[in-house]
């Protein structure tokens, strides 16, 4: 039923990976507005509850269905040293009984009305949210305010609900040396910040996380005044409003939380490789990360310039990774970059790259780094800036244009630092980013020698 | 005037490495004994005031002198999240005044009666010791037991001590391409557990302590019943409890403390490098290191056999890997190996090399490779076994001669976790390891895919 804390790592339901997936699809003719112009109006309110819950509302009229979310801002990174995973295993714990209702009730209900509900937790952020029809908003609302305080935690429930997310460590991690490399991967390249902690937990914590860790949790951090509720769809903020009070209104403010100051990296001075030799690998791979500052770390304009190079450097197949290593020389099966820049403390920039055929790896390796050098040396053209930043512009028109994209894009942002009016500015910051500024931080953060590698590779000495 | 943390962990105030210190001069004509007899039969006493303060009292009475130590069970591995350092520079504190004596003037003293005085931060643990005429243990225990609880911490006393610690940084890491790489390949090879912090801390953090960490970490650790007062030298155990009841018996036990559990380290799945490139790098050189049990931690019997297998493998000029690569083919100009067991949890055991003339650090490491696979494919032979024993009792004899050594080897024990009877049973344990235990561990911990190799390396394309 609920998607795992990894997952959510992968796909993303970050403002850059959002976008992303929206510039793959913006293509399509569904786009039919420039970048300038958004198709919908939307008037997003923001509002403070008595009790310190902020509330965000999108108006989205054109069919009668509403997009219910809350996000805590809690994620793995928050937990406490040796407790890793506890973030990821509370979302499960949310879905048990609560002194109102018993396990399952929720989830009948929704079903009961065709609706459908899910939950994600990632290093920053847990969120909860349901798609129904507009009528069933104050049940929903009811539900989930029932659940923010009244969940009954008993070693009856810990237990088993405990062994499901073993479970579910072991058939989607510890057999997966995919997972494995990229859990290894983080924790090499973050050597102070608990981004390089799991996000589902490792193994040996997960086994003891316990009835007293689970309610200290709660009772930390599941408040109205660490949550943020957004709703988007055929609603208006004076409804919602009114039905806020009346359901998540009444739930006390809870304890003073203190600002979210993790540990901080450390300079790092070296290069770093780590590679997983594993029999159940066939194709050997590779990936290359860098430590870059997020939207909510970076100096003005930066992240901006970052999410560009990404995408002129390795975003689709209109890149020059792409286009180079897939479409001309043929090197490479697969290759491209990113950047996941919606974090609340510094993240990453990644490119990546397996060969095809009889190619080797370091061949791969070796042309996107003369990629790379060559966007330090001589930058990229006005002709690519421009074309980057229309497919960006235009993956926020189909964002707008999609309830869920919405709900997900005001809902990370404001878990990870950013408010209402920065994702409303976003597109004016991407046009201002200017080709010299896109050279520049890959000078600063893609040069140096202080990358780490991940090389995944076929236990048997083959060709690669 | 104060040894660094770092400088202590490469030096070593613990078993092994004493230990191996000691057996590199135990060859000399100094130890008369073998290795079944001890030159002096001391008794040794270890009892509890009734504030929880461990005592242990070594008698020697060949020289008008005594040692006096004070060991907190407190280290780096104990610092909360992102203080690192606070341990250390809190040992720097340590040396300004209380309410009771200005600062310099306990050391004034010391000077005045021809005594001396030092301490020392590591990752379990930190010490304070004066060797000093046995007609001043009184004082020494007056002092000692003042700034135990003592100490005026205001913001003039913390900035300019802040001050000499980031100095301390600056000169002894900042500048030293050697000790910045072994920083980053512990940070890699503790993905998870605290000993992957630096002792002396990170920059970034030891820029940010302040007062209120500094009271915090006192007000925490520095109370008698967290730590082991050892007296050696011309004393006896009734004049020192009397001295100890009427000194430190004044100082109220502090908060209980929770058992020193610290985050584990997940399963590791993989190879890592971690490389420094650096121009002021002459000569290449490489480690390899893998996480391994500490004497604590070990199942019966590993620790002792690690600690045999370093020595046999790599732990002195009749060392194979020195015979081998220093000796016969002379590619390398150093090369051995080393296990730091004295640890309150799992640590790690090391081979290290560099090329000598012309030859590649490649050929350096894998002779090394080679030396291990040897001794995991066909063991160590009955020979080598009863040398290195012998190497190791003699040793154990050389550091019973030596009151300091002897004050260290209770004080480091004690505060990691083993007994006086741990410490007294030791040679008693080596004696009965086997060729097939030391077999056994290399092929158990040296074998597999998980070490991290650090390369220090030259920034000019050179012949390595």
């Amino acid at each position: 039923m609920l998607k795992t804390g990894w997952q959510h790592r992968l796909l993303g339901a970050t403002l850059a990976l959002l976008l992303s997936i929206g510039s793959a699809v913006a293509e399509t003719p569904a786009a039919k507005t420039d970048g300038d112009k958004t198709p919908v109006e939307q008037k997003i309110s923001n509002f403070l509850l008595d009790n310190g819950m902020e509330v965000v509302v999108i108006p989205d009229r054109r069919a009668p269905i509403v997009t219910h979310m809350v996000w805590y801002k809690v994620g793995s990174a928050d937990e406490p040293p040796g407790k890793s995973g506890i973030a990821h295993f509370f979302e499960h714990l949310m879905f048990k009984g609560t002194k109102a209702h018993k396990a399952g009730e929720y989830g009948a209900k929704i079903a009961e009305i065709g609706g459908s509900e899910n939950a994600f937790t990632s290093d920053d952020f847990t969120a909860y949210f349901q798609t129904v029809p507009p009528e069933a908003l104050e049940a929903m609302m009811e539900y989930e305010a029932d659940r923010m305080r009244g969940l009954v935690l008993t070693d009856q429930v810990i237990g088993p609900e405990r062994d499901v997310v073993l479970e579910e460590r072991r058939s989607r991690i510890e057999t997966n040396p995919e997972a494995l490399l990229a859990e290894e991967i983080d924790a090499t390249l973050y050597q102070n910040h608990p981004y390089g902690v799991p996000v589902i937990g490792w193994m040996h914590e997960l086994e003891k996380l316990n009835r007293t860790d689970a309610v200290a949790f709660y009772d930390r951090y599941y408040a109205p005044n660490n949550a943020v509720l957004v709703v988007a769809g055929d609603v208006d903020a004076t409804e919602v409003r009114a039905l806020a009070e009346k359901t998540y209104g009444k739930v006390p403010r809870g304890p003073d939380l203190p600002p979210r100051i993790r540990p901080v990296e450390p300079e790092q001075n070296t290069a770093r490789t780590v590679t997983l030799t594993d029999p159940r690998v066939t194709v050997p791979s590779f990936s290359r990360s860098w430590l870059v500052p997020s939207y909510n770390t970076a100096e003005p304009g930066e992240a901006e310039a970052l999410d560009l190079l990404a995408e002129i450097l390795g975003g689709g197949i209109r890149s020059r990774i792409y286009q180079s290593l897939v479409v001309k020389s043929g090197v490479a099966s697969s290759a491209g970059a990113y950047f996941d820049g919606s974090k609340l403390d510094d993240s990453s920039f990644t490119v990546y790259g397996a060969p095809r055929g009889t190619a080797k790896l370091d061949e791969v390796q070796a042309a996107i780094a003369a990629e790379i050098a060559a966007i330090v040396k001589d930058g990229v053209t006005e002709k690519e800036l421009e074309s980057a930043r229309n497919r960006f512009l235009r993956s926020m028109v189909f964002a707008r244009d999609n309830q869920g994209s919405m709900a997900n894009l005001y809902g990370a942002a404001l878990a990870t630092g950013s408010t209402v009016q920065d994702v409303e500015e976003w597109p004016e910051r991407i046009k201002k980013v200017t080709t010299a500024d896109i050279q520049k931080v890959a000078a600063k953060y893609l040069s140096g020698n202080h990358s780490v590698t991940g090389l995944l590779l076929p236990s048997e000495p083959v060709q690669n």
